[in-house]
């Protein structure tokens, strides 16, 4: 997985530096996978990655979750050959309107898609429409692990979570190739830790 | 293009009925190239055929518009190598709050992506952001259109539409094919007649 890591933070999808999160809180690392759209070869290269991991799951169709997880979820579609769905963040008003786009029926398996897992609430809030439509979520699958409790948190909803990688296998690669410092590293590791979600 | 539009037709992305459009209106065709995930091949093919159109145009990226638009950039990008970016169409309070997501340089000419055009209201919008971020737009490629204003509407703008295919020629193509009757063909006509935008 050396090559696919180097290529994420080549493309500036995981960066180190001083970055505000959502809680206010400042973190040694930012991972951002909306910006793999720039990147067509990257997000190829990830997409065949996620169907590795997809493997050994039994699914009808892949649900991108917006916005991250649509293109990923596209790339894995186009690259599976496999049928794609995904709930909207806002519903339509006219036409035919619908919680979730693309063709389904009730009772089909689908794997969630989406970039990365901080404490699994965004997840377990975007599968809601998906079960209330009928569909069967057992498994989701990611590109990165940030381990603060997201896997956990899924697991406690019924839910599997499968990632290409986690925070420490990226960190420990990009060491050995020279793009992270041993320190840096350290410093990401004792944020994780001090930071998990319960 | 009889393939193509065969595909579309198949795939539930042209439908011919009673809908309710936006403005209250009842319309004999419903164009939705939302349930275009759900066919990863005929997603393929659209994209292939997108390219084509965007053969003499001159541009450092693509960008797709939210919702339908951005399967499609993507599904461009991905067989034509360009890169991609979007518009958000509700901008995040932390971390790297943007209003577009992928890079981009100021000055640099991006092709807006998307699936059809009606008035060409939408699409004015979506290039607003783009514009305001310094990008240059100039051209608008989309899938089908409705022949209802919408190019003339862009060009008033400034922009040059450019299209895979025309509703009539998509509704010549399918009577042709013996997938929809003279007289819904001629139903459809009628209502395009009588609903142009101004």
């Amino acid at each position: 997985m050396d090559n696919l890591y180097a290529q994420l933070f080549d493309c500036g999808c995981i960066k180190f530096g001083e970055f505000k999160l959502k809680s206010g809180i400042m973190s040694p690392v930012y991972v951002d996978f909306r910006t793999l759209v720039t990147y067509p070869e990257a997000l190829r290269s990830v997409a065949k990655a996620m169907l590795v991991v997809m493997k050994g799951l039994s699914y009808d169709r892949v649900a991108g979750i917006p916005y991250a997880g649509l293109p990923l979820g596209v790339a894995v579609s186009l690259e599976g050959n496999v049928p794609m769905l995904y709930p909207r963040k806002e519903v339509k008003s006219y036409g035919t309107a619908k919680l979730i786009e693309g063709g389904y029926n009730p009772g089909e398996t689908v794997v969630v898609i989406d970039d990365i897992i901080t404490d699994g609430a965004s997840k377990i809030e975007a599968i809601e429409p998906l079960k209330d439509a009928g569909l069967i979520v057992k498994d989701v699958v990611i590109v990165l692990d940030r381990e603060q409790g997201g896997a956990a948190k899924l697991a406690e909803a019924g839910y599997t979570l499968h990632s290409v990688g986690t925070l420490s296998q990226v960190l420990e690669s990009l060491v050995r190739q020279g793009k992270v410092s041993e320190e840096k590293r350290d410093e990401v590791a004792r944020f994780i830790a001090e930071h998990q979600f319960k």
